[in-house]
Order: C-alpha cells, then structure tokens, then sequence
C-alpha cells in the first residue's frame, strides 16, 4: 500500500500518487457522505417523478447556478466605466466561458449591425482597404486559445492594506478564450505597408472611439483580427462583430468593435494610452508604455468566501499566465513561502493562455498560509508582493484611481486560512 | 513574388504560402469592399455617436445572432424526445460553446436541485458510498476536451436519396467542449472493486432513468464524473450538476445527471442499450453493443445554406474527431474525390476531441463536389459512403427511426456547389 508522500510542508501531498491509486483503506478521503446499506435508500427528487422543461434553443445555466455571474461596478449603467469580472472562485479548467468573460466598457455595451460594420485599413499603406465581416470570414482562419487581462487588473493589491475582497473581485479582470479569425498580417500583406510606417493606431467603432497605438512589429507576429469567441461570434461586451487580438498585451489595446487601423510613423499619445492606462511609479515618472502582461499566478480554491470544511485532503487549485509565452513551473506553498511543492499544470499548456495548476493539500486544521508562484518559459518568475513594491509602490488604502500606480500588478497572492477554515486575503 | 501553388484538382491551393505572405500583388484576394480615399468616409453607426447598453452579468449574444442557436425537434416539450442540434455551418474554432452545446432529452431538462442531488456508488463494491456535489468537488480535478457525439447523429445520411438539409440537421448531434471532473478511478478505489465486477450500470437522475452498461476496464481508464463544462457548471442540458463521461463512447452513455453506479458481473441489457441505441445490420442482426464513435469528418464552411458569391478564394474548413484518439490527418477533396489535398489541423490536436482542419480553394465558377476524410493515429480512416452502406445498409427516403439501421453513420460527407454558388448535398 502506497502513502501519500509530503512534498513540502504544512501538509502539501503528492498528487500524482493520488491519482494513480495512491488511497490505502487507511487513507480514504473521507468526503463521501455515507455509507448506505444500498444505494436504494436513495430519496427521489421531484425531477426523477415527472417530465422536465423545454429544452432551449440556447443553453443557459441552472437557476440554480444565479451567483456564477459577473459582479457589475456600474449596473445602472450611469456615464462612466463599467467593470463585469470573471468569477474565478465558482469556474474550473483552463479557460472562461462565453457568459463569464471579462468585459469593460467605458460606455456600456454597443449594439452593433454587422452588416453596417466596416473596417478601414489606412494611413501608410499601398492600397487603402475596406473589409466586411462577410470579406474577413473568407479569408484563411486561424484559432487559438489566449488570456485577455486589464492592465489595471487585481489593482486593489497596491493598497498598502490587504483589502478583503474575493477571488473575483481582485483578480477577475482577467480571462481567457479560444479567439478565431484572420491573422493581421495577412490583410496587411493585402495593402501593402510603406516602408515608413511604425505603429498602427488602432480604434473601436463604439461612442468612446477608444484608440491605441500598436508597435508594427507587433502586428504582424501573432495579431489577429478576432472573428469568434470559443467557437461562437464574439460576445458583445468582448467586441462584436470584430477585435484587435495581441496575445499577451495590455487588455484595452485589444480593441474591441474594432474599426480603423492607421498605419503611422509614431505613437498617437492617445488619451487612454497617456492617461487612464499610463503605469505611474513611486519616483512620480511613468513608463511611456508598458504594453505586456506579465508571468503571474493566483489560487482561485481555495479562496476568500469559500470555506475549508473541517481537517482533511483538500485540493489547491488556480490560473497561471504569462504573455510572454507558455508557463513553464508553478510552484505552491502551504506555508507563506517557507517551502514549496511543484504543482501538475493541465495538459496541454498554450502559450499566452490560461494554464490550470494543481495541488493535493492536507489541512489539519492549523493556520495555514496558501500561495502560488508562476514561472514562464522564458525564465521569468512572478514576484513576491515585497519585491514587487520596492519597485512600482504601493498606495495607501483604499487605493486612488489616478496619480498612484493601479496597473500591471503580477506579484504573488496570499490566502491565510484560520482555525475556522475561513480564508482571509493576507501579505506574506 | 511566390505564387499561390495548386496542391489538388479543381482549384485546392497551398494554404501555407498564403499564411506566409504569398499573396502578390497579382495575387490579391478581392476580398476587401472597396478602395477608399480615405478612411474618413465610413459613415459612423449609431453606436458610434451614444452611449451603449448596460453592461450584462451574464454575457449573451447579440440579438443580430439570434440564427446561431440550435434547431429543437421538440419545441412545444411534447411527452418525447428532445433534439437540440448544433450549428456548425455558423461556428468556427475547435470546440462548442456552452450555448450551443447539442442536448437529447427524453423528457425533457430536469430542473435539479444541486445540493440535493446524489451520486451512489453500489453493488460489486467493497464500501457503498454516497457523495454530493461538494464532497466530489473536493477531489483532486482533471480537464479534458473531449467530443460527445449521439449514436443517432448523421443518420438522414443512411437514406438512399441525399436528404437536402444543413450541416446542422445533418451533423448537429455532436459537440466538443473542456470537461472538469472527478477521474471515476479514484472513486473506485475508495469504493474498492469486488473481483467479480466487469461491468458498471450507469443511471441518471432525470425521469426516463436511462441506464446503460459501462464496462469495467472503460471506467478505470478515462471515464470522469464531469461537474464543469468549459469552465463553468454544467448545463441543464448537458447532465447539470454531474454527468457520467465516457470520451469517445456514444452519447447516450455518458449518463447525464448520473446517479447511480451499480458494480455488477453481467451487462443489465437495459431498454436504451438494447432497443434504442441498438445497431442494426443489413441481415436483421445487430451488433451486440456499438460503443464507440468512429473517425469522422465533415465541411462546415461552406455547406448547405451558405452559398458562394462568386468565383475566388475560399477557405474550406470543417471538423475532425475520432473515438479512438487524436486525429492524424485530414485530406480534403474538390472533384468528388479525384484527387485530395492535405488539410492544415488547428494545434493543439488532442485526443478524442474536436479538431478543426482547413483549406485554401479557389473556385473558378464551375461544379465542385467537396469532401473531407480523415485518418485516426491508429490508422483508421472515414470510409467513403459506398463502402459503409455496403456493409451496414442503407433506407428508403425518408428513414423509419426503429427496425433499421441509423447509428453510427461516419462515412464521407459530400458537398456539391453549382453554377449560381448554391451548396447542395450529393452522395459522390
């Protein structure tokens, strides 16, 4: 009989002895709830005596699912942005669903006819052009999976306070999606680039006219023109009928709605790029542009609001991204960071996308701090939150909007679990 | 200047150039609308000049997509089954999403109360156990894609005469998407197995209680009790809140809203296993059981109901998936099968799971008849239409439902376009 193995400490195991028959009779799990003495004593719901519902043209969560939504910072939707985010503590896998993703809007959500949308391809290029969805939809498609994050995602990790918040509301500003649609650089193969052009300034077709400037370079590696969103067209607060897609950039620059892209010889300075998604550092300087995601990492179960329910085996599970590439080691500590045990990574790991990490934990119902610390493949390691403040600052609590750093905060979380199982966003 | 290569008759192309920049300037697609003067002159929508909507917690999508929704055989819930097909002519990418996930239902959606719902593991067991939601969730998880496909699925294709119908009515009982669950080994081996066991009878918790029997070396090797789909819990539809998943086997098996798995010695030859789902052959016999869902593959773009407008550039795109394991290759034909060109496969190509193949075709106005085949990684291929009839028969239009034969069609699928554009289906 094989024993579960403690790979670092405070009581984290190996997984994968687990998963392949590692239970002893004296290591049973505990979790089922009893042992009849036949499965016939089983009550019979209401559902098991009568016919069901209808089933529907398109499938929608069960009413009893009514907390796996979005939380809305704007439901009014009053004159200013609106925030939908991800709940990350009710989702497992690897990527978010259509109903779920991320959406900001700076004026809510625009009501576009595809067939009255266009895009304009301008500016120094040989051949001007004008693209139809239909026009796009024939050219050759390609899918892949890959994260979209808001620069000023899990901003409330500034404050120089833990704010006790949940999962979702710090961190689900981030999502991933398998996005289908027409590699930029194949349109720009078709008008042409003068040799002078740089950078495309590229703008949304919603009220905000959202623009932002995109190094060429950029464009025509791994951009796309984003037609479908998991396999359906986009999602409106996503960017329907069309996006900007670039793989592992600052959300906004991912332009939804998407309308002209300007092809120029310098950066526009436009006013979401200067101002509300400028990286402000603690000396008072800001870096010009910041434009990538970094690697990073958060345990999403278990997580504020979702208690331990006594002592035993619980698994630790969570995201991992980096817009550099594929993760290449995610690391959990039970401990505050005093050991470590190499989490199992979902196979198959993309790059740029979600990778879900997983850990088999035992709880013995002492204090406990739980963290997680992402690698990528290019070698880069999510900081710990000290490192990470030395360097960008940190705000006093609550956190101002503007005038503080608020954007590109990738360094370690950190759950404390108390004697109660109760978990608490702590810095450790 | 590299030109765009013929790889195949009547007009298949190398796609590979054309994603590398093989586009000419003779070359051009034509796809684009027009040749502004100046990007200025797109007319903005209404969108672009007020405010939009409120931003939802629960994205849906837009009302101008309200045909990409699945077709119900049974709108009104009438007392029998419920068919909801997927529209694979209007999606693109490697999956389903949750909306769009095919359902049969044979009394309809039960409306299951998640915390009250039980799964017990019986019979030829060790230790009976009973376990909730919660105490599953509490299992170390894995994710999977995997493709789930009704036995039924394609079976107007047994008709003599090619029934005219979208890729939809034809193809639209099969669906991809990411599970996330409890690996059934590790219940068992809390359950222990009593030697005598060979088979598992699975039971859903709906009010047709379908059963059907799993064997014993299938659940110890990738069988899950699914409780996410893409990332979110299940769908009411699709078995919410657990489902038996058995990847590669036939639909039905795959026991939605699963609760009860009974260890027994001996198939139960329950009523779905031996009258509903049975296979019946050419002679009057049938085969015994039919569990798997063979290499299979069909054009979604274009298909019946998306015609052509006019001679150019198309891609051709379509589906891939085997019950065996991962897809190997995938040939597409444009002469009825004279002739085949090798498709591009969407990376990552994963075991048992949906994979999208596509190719470059320029039509040059005259008669085409597109076809797809593909090969498994164990070497098995899609049979053409007259070597699967010849061995499992075919009906007299329109095909009687019982008595004969209509499972399991996975033979070639083809598409003949004609001079205005149109997509008809033709056996070739």
């Amino acid at each position: 009989m094989e024993r579960l193995e403690t790979v670092a400490g405070n009581g984290l195991l190996d997984r994968r002895a687990f998963l392949r028959g590692g239970l002893a009779a004296t290591a049973l799990t505990g979790y089922a709830l009893s042992r009849p003495a036949s499965a016939d004593t089983l009550a019979d719901g209401p559902w098991s005596r009568a016919p069901g519902e209808a089933v529907p043209a398109y499938n929608l969560p069960s009413r009893y699912e009514k907390n796996a939504v979005r939380t809305l910072s704007n439901p009014k939707n009053e004159p200013r942005t609106s925030h939908a985010r991800t709940p990350h503590q009710l989702l497992s896998g690897t990527f978010t669903p259509n109903g779920l993703h991320f959406t900001i809007s700076h004026a809510g959500n625009p009501d576009i006819d595809p067939e009255q949308h266009r895009l304009a391809i301008h500016g120094l290029v040989k051949r001007p052009l004008v693209f139809t969805l239909d026009s796009l939809s024939r050219y050759p498609l390609v899918s892949r999976m890959t994260f979209i994050e808001c620069g000023g995602n899990s901003a409330p990790m500034f404050s120089n306070e833990p704010i006790q918040a949940s999962v979702q509301a710090l961190h689900g500003l981030a999502s991933c999606a398998e996005w289908t649609g027409v590699p930029l650089s194949a349109l720009l193969e078709e008008t042409g680039v003068d040799p002078r052009a740089k950078w495309l300034v590229a703008e949304g077709a919603d009220a905000p006219a959202l623009s932002r400037s995109v190094p060429l370079k950029k464009a025509l590696d791994d951009a796309m023109v984003a037609l479908y969103q998991n396999g359906e067209r986009l999602m409106p607060g996503n960017g329907y009928p069309m996006r900007l897609l670039l793989p592992g950039y600052e959300g906004n620059m991912n332009v939804k709605y998407l309308r002209r892209l300007k092809l120029v010889e310098e950066p526009a300075m436009s006013y979401y790029e200067t101002r509300t998604y400028s990286q402000i550092l603690p000396g008072g300087k800001a870096y010009r542009f910041y434009f990538l995601q970094e690697v990073k990492s958060f345990i999403t179960q278990p997580s504020p609001g979702l208690a331990l329910k006594g002592p035993g085996l619980y698994e630790i599970s969570g995201i991992a991204y980096s817009g550099t590439g594929p993760i290449a080691k995610v690391m959990v500590s039970a401990d505050g960071g005093t050991s470590w045990a190499q989490a199992a990574l979902q196979e198959p790991v993309q790059s740029k996308a979600f990778t879900r990490f997983r850990a088999l934990w035992r709880w013995d119902g002492g204090p406990a701090v739980l963290q997680s610390r992402a690698w990528d493949a290019a070698g880069t390691v999510q900081p710990t939150r000290a490192q990470f403040v030395a360097e960008r600052g940190e705000t006093k609590k609550p956190p101002s909007v503007l005038g503080f750093p608020n954007q590109h905060f990738n360094a370690i979380t950190s759950w404390a679990v108390d004697a109660k199982g109760e978990v608490k966003h702590v810095y450790a």
